[in-house]
Order: C-alpha cells, then sequence, then structure tokens
C-alpha cells in the first residue's frame, strides 16, 4: 500500500487536474460512443487502430504499477485513478462529492449508456458502487480513518438513467464501529437505501484506559 | 424498457462481437494509460485532440438512446453495453460468466489500475459491482426473470489488485423469493462474502391455486 506525497500545494494540483481532466472527459465520451455507434465495421477496426496510436503515445512515460492516492503538501487527497470519483478514471461518471450544511456528504451524479443494467435502468451494482464510496466519505467525515466491514442495500425503486441524487451521514459511532446509511433518489423517489458499518482499524483508535 | 429480439442467428452474433470486442478493448487499455500516463502536459492536449477526432467519427451513426439489451432469434442475450459483463462497454473488466457443473456461476476476472480504492486494493465498489451482476446471473439460472431486492456484502479480507475469483448460487427459493450467496476471492482468502434476496415479479409467479 503506498499512500505518497507529493510536493505541491493545492494549486498546482489543480492545474494539473486541469490538464488531465478534458483528456479524461474524451475518454469517456468515447466510451459512450463505443456503446452506441452503428458505423460499418471497416470504420471500426479504423477506430481501433486510431486509439491504439493514442494508448502507445501515453505509454511513452508511465508510472509502474496503478496510481494509488496522492496527497499534496497540504494533505488534500488525489484519489485520480478511483473507479467513482477519479479525474484521471474514465470508469469514474464520476461522481463529485459535496458536504451539506449538516455535514452529510451529497452528490448529483449523471449516468448514461455506460451505466446501464436493465434496458434504461441504472445497474445495481453501480448503485452499489456510488453508494459504497459515498458512505465512505461520510464515514471519513470526522478523520479518523476507517473501512467497510459490511453494507447493506435495499432496492425499494428502479432508477432510470439520467440525472441521480445520493446522501450519506454517519449515524453513530460506537467503540471501534461507525453507522453509516444513506440513499439514492431519482427525483423525488429513494430508489436504493444503504446501511453499513465502517470499522475503525486498530492502529487508529483511540487509546483505551487500562485497569491497574 | 426496451428488450429487442433482433433477426440474427447466433453465428452472426459471434461475428458482430469479434468486431467490436477489439475496439473496446483498445479502449480498456486507452483508459488505463490515461490513469498512469506521465508524459508532458502538451501531449495531453494532443491525445484528447486525437480521442475526440475518433469519437466525432463513431458517431455519425449511431442509435439514439442507451444500448439496451438485445436478443438474437434464438433467444440468446447480448447486454453488451452492461458495465459489468458488455462487451461494447470499456468500464467492464469485463467479468465472463461461467456455469460450474454443480450450476454455480462463476469468474475469474483480472482488476488493473482502473478499479483501485485504497492503493493496490480493489475498491469495495467494484466488488459489490461484480457480485451484484453474478449473483444476478445464478438467480436467473432457472430461466425465471427476479430483480435485487436487497444484497448484503460483509468485507472480510483486503483483495489486492491482480486476479479475483468470483461464485454465486441460487441456496434455495420460497414462494416469490430466491434466496442467492456467492463470494469474492484472492488466491485461497475469501475477501468479500454477499447475500441477496431476489424477488421474482408478480407477473412471471407461477399462478396460485384459488380456494373454491
Amino acid at each position: 500500500m503506498s499512500f505518497r506525497f507529493v510536493d505541491i500545494d493545492d494549486a498546482e494540483m489543480t492545474r494539473r487536474r486541469e490538464v488531465v481532466e478534458p483528456l479524461t472527459d474524451a475518454v469517456r465520451d468515447l466510451l459512450d460512443a463505443v456503446i452506441r455507434t452503428e458505423v460499418p465495421d471497416s470504420e471500426i477496426a479504423d477506430a481501433a487502430e486510431s486509439v491504439r496510436a493514442v494508448t502507445e503515445r501515453l505509454r511513452r512515460v508511465q508510472r509502474d504499477g496503478p496510481y494509488g492516492v496522492e496527497y499534496t503538501r497540504t494533505r488534500t487527497g488525489m484519489p485520480w485513478g478511483n473507479p467513482a470519483v477519479g479525474v484521471r478514471n474514465a470508469v469514474a461518471p464520476p461522481m463529485r462529492v459535496d458536504v451539506a450544511d449538516d455535514g452529510s456528504r451529497c452528490s448529483e451524479v449523471n449516468l448514461g449508456a455506460a451505466y446501464e443494467g436493465p434496458p434504461g435502468l441504472v445497474h445495481g451494482g453501480v448503485s452499489a458502487l456510488l453508494l459504497d464510496h459515498l458512505l465512505g466519505e461520510a464515514a471519513g467525515a470526522d478523520g479518523t480513518p476507517s473501512f467497510t466491514g459490511s453494507i447493506t442495500l435495499r432496492y425499494v425503486a428502479a432508477a432510470p438513467l439520467g440525472t441521480v441524487h445520493l446522501r450519506a451521514r454517519t449515524d453513530r459511532i460506537s467503540g471501534p464501529k461507525k453507522f453509516v446509511s444513506g440513499t439514492l433518489s431519482s427525483g423525488d423517489d429513494v430508489c436504493v437505501e444503504a446501511d453499513a458499518v465502517f470499522v475503525i482499524p486498530r492502529w487508529a483508535r483511540p487509546t483505551e484506559p487500562t485497569a491497574t
């Protein structure tokens, strides 16, 4: 596991994001086009060839393994390879996480053709991915690290593709456990309810008084 | 919702898959390169421009909305836009589903940089996406349609990026409910356990005898 610190300030981080984000967005758009295209077979083959040429150029200088998570000198996290929120990862819709007035984490996400399960509807597993991530952010709101112990998702209504809203908050903390809940909604309808238990790792727990 | 039938046989379906799959694979590889590249900023901008040109060509002829699910004349499903298994969708790793001797559904999936949560580890939400999908396939093994009612995931060990194995099966059916369970493993270690209830929609339930 590597959490890397890079000696840059947040302004430089923003500049770097603004360089790479248009490329990631372009790949998201390409990915949608590949799902929906009906051009002749020969053009599909040409497109694949062009894509491979771009990839080859990008691979001339690249990090060895996955992206990991980097932190700026002011400890702002850059989870740029993340499949839910990563600004370098075209798998991510991406979800942008906001903090509501009451401290809840919330997000408005637009889900297109790439996130379809049953025809016209959001894949249940995509709802699970986004909720798992947002509940994790809500669990981390107090600054204590924790990992998902378990999560239960209840699918109460189908979510049509398009704009969905997510919300999550920590309901209570008991010993090393954080109890977190959230929802995914479409318009006024709650489509998925989530409840999770996050566990604070032993090394991050407050020291308990020992009996003498 | 649209389940479309297309008047082709399975040989033609295979031919069409072999045309589009290399393009999807090329986009998967590009997506990985965008996460990991360290080429100079000017080359990032050039790459984005090249990607946009490919997208524009593919969009000259395209279906209006998302892909939906198509069926061949022999009722083979083509969920090609699906984010877990879709052969046109670069979001999908993709997961290929096999049927084990005992009727379980299983899959070996290779998860690279695009599926990373904590550094070096599979994002918990990606495990949820893949398990949700595989449990759905196991629930559908008897041919009766059903939708996810609820799913619980227990994260018992961290799953490193790389090859993971998934398995799922229907344990019992009681009235309109199917109880399905599964696991995601890395090597010999079970990393995530899943239990779900799938619900058979009213229109697909066997007619019950009525009291006279």
